[in-house]
């Protein structure tokens, strides 16, 4: 889903920004209602965040980022000096941190903004510049996340352009919402994507924007993929990361692994697509990486939980929000710095492609 | 799901026949509500074939039988001969095979009940006779099949604990409603289901089932399933089987071919259970098995497409009600003449099976 207004018009924006107003498109009402709702400051950002309002680690990051630049647009006033105005900005900081403790991008997000406070208030004489620099540095990741989803979609496209298809159009499968790396460019002649229960991201979300820009598109029970495979209905599969760690182990939605060893018995590429952001090479392997277990009441009931009852009475339920797929099922990590392959070898070098690209950044 | 009154007490009937009388269980309430539908006719058993109040292809069948008999039963009176008895059941036989044409357990139960018929019609002078063949025919098909099922949960209770575990309790995973196979016994220490998308025949019907019948039973996303693998928590795979050809090859409810590939990646044996009559000797493979597909309404509503809305508007779908699982993947076919295995071979000699087992038919 598009992050911001900079992109084209065709794109659903989950997020509406302009200095001293943020909108956040509800994702809890997808893809039945379209609606904004206003974020005049930290509160309204971290209530947006635990209600599920806004979704996915990078965005989550920015909203939240994003929710205090506008408090702070629309102060009338602040008394006190600019190490006063630092405190304020990194205690709204740790106050929206705590609406999704575990999302590394939010955490990640609040230890660089606060680095830019304290850069500034040791400079700065005047509150004015502490928050002016606060919001300048925002608005920047804002942008940059902008660019690097684009570039994910480039780099993503052109190397499955060049590698699967002798120039034709590409059909591929997605799972949970990750969509939006690969619509760039026209590449694109069909996506499949799953229901990626039990939370139906896939039929709600990735459908709802797949539809949006006009991309052909099927929806597939989760349990269709291995049969759509054998059927030679995709050319390649791909998903997105909550977290990759140094080895090139990846933890995404729950399915991603089924889906990766389907790839793998078929022999079709398997690829993550994610920023590097997501790569956390302080984890050596998938093993590292908890396994959230979220309530039974999502398989029990419709709508996530919230809906009528489905199942059995009675029943026990194993619901793990996501799996960890081992970096020997996947072909290769699509970066907004270009694509990581094993080149020839049997694992992944992620911390040398790092290192060689961390010019860039 | 137990089939008639034969069975114990905490078994729930599926079927509830005696002379005259037909109620079936509305599978589609389940799990909320327990209710029984009065099938008076074979218009009553078309429809509840139709609509999915009954469920499972050996049970499909027998409900149809018996629905003309209890038609018959209840005839008050019939003008004409005994061929024209004949050709009123062989009608009525025809007509319900057309609620549902790809059960090969329906279309196989009308030529043996014709073959009844036709024997019937050419020894008898009466149409009382006619009749009576008809309905002793339908009442030994239910017998016939209660005596299958207990004999697939008794040789694959046996052989699992033989071939699995050191005598352990088993834990295995079933997909869709194939839980009544191997309850005899106490052989399951705990058996995983799928939802089974898009219908949820898992979460509604075999988690009820095993629910009622106190077996420890865990739900999970049919997308969990490789994980659970993974994880090591389950040591044995078993579906059921819509139809099984001469090699082996198995058609199965969706889904249960991404649990062969997965398990197969795993090393986890994977059993087919199903009766002899579910195979088909006829088709040499299961490529001339064709796959019926499904109203895209089981996946973009709730209740197998009767609920409310959950998919994005103008999605495509691809929803295929059944999958094929090639032999290769198999380990093994537990039937209700003893278990097919490969032997050491790489193939199943099926055919020499039910030549060597046909003197017990």
């Amino acid at each position: 889903m598009g992050i911001n207004g900079v992109e084209g018009d065709k794109t659903l924006q989950s997020i509406c920004y302009k200095r001293g107003s943020l909108r956040l498109l509800d994702q809890r009402k997808l893809p039945l209602e379209t609606t904004y709702l206003d974020i005049k400051d930290t509160k309204d950002g971290w209530e947006a965040i635990k209600e599920m309002v806004v979704r996915g680690a990078p965005a989550i990051a920015i909203a939240a980022a994003l929710s205090l630049a506008a408090e702070v647009s629309n102060l009338a006033s602040f008394n006190g000096t600019s190490d006063d105005a630092a405190t304020f900005l990194r205690k709204k900081l740790d106050y929206l941190v705590s609406s999704r403790p575990t999302a590394v991008n939010l955490s990640d997000a609040a230890v660089k903004l606060n680095e830019v406070i304290d850069k500034a208030a040791a400079e700065a004489k005047e509150v004015k510049s502490v928050f002016q620099a606060y919001i300048e540095a925002t608005e920047a990741m804002l942008e940059d996340d902008v660019m690097s989803n684009k570039a994910i979609g480039s780099y993503g496209a052109n190397f499955l352009q060049k590698h699967l298809t002798d120039n034709q159009k590409i059909t591929i499968l997605t799972h949970c919402n990750t969509g939006r790396a690969l619509h760039a460019q026209g590449a694109l002649e069909r996506a499949y994507c799953t229901e990626t229960r039990p939370f139906n991201q896939g039929s709600r979300l990735t459908a709802f924007e797949l539809v949006h820009e006009n991309i052909p598109a099927t929806l597939i029970a989760d349990s269709a993929a291995a049969a759509l495979m054998n059927a030679g209905r995709v050319k390649s599969v791909i998903v997105g990361a909550d977290r990759v760690t140094a080895n090139g182990d990846t933890a995404n939605k729950i399915g991603t692994y089924s889906l990766a060893v389907s790839a793998k018995h078929h022999g079709i590429p398997f690829y993550v697509a994610a920023p590097l952001t997501s790569i956390d090479l302080s984890l050596s392997t998938g093993q590292q990486i908890e396994i959230e277990e979220r309530s039974p009441k999502e398989l029990l009931h419709t709508r996530g939980g919230l809906g009528e009852q489905v199942a059995a009475s009675g029943i026990s339920v194993w619901n793990p929000a996501f799996d960890v797929t081992p970096a020997n099922l996947i072909s290769g990590i699509i970066t907004d710095k270009g694509v990581i392959t094993k080149n020839g070898a049997d694992t992944f070098d992620i911390a040398e492609f790092v290192r060689k690209t961390s010019g860039d950044l």
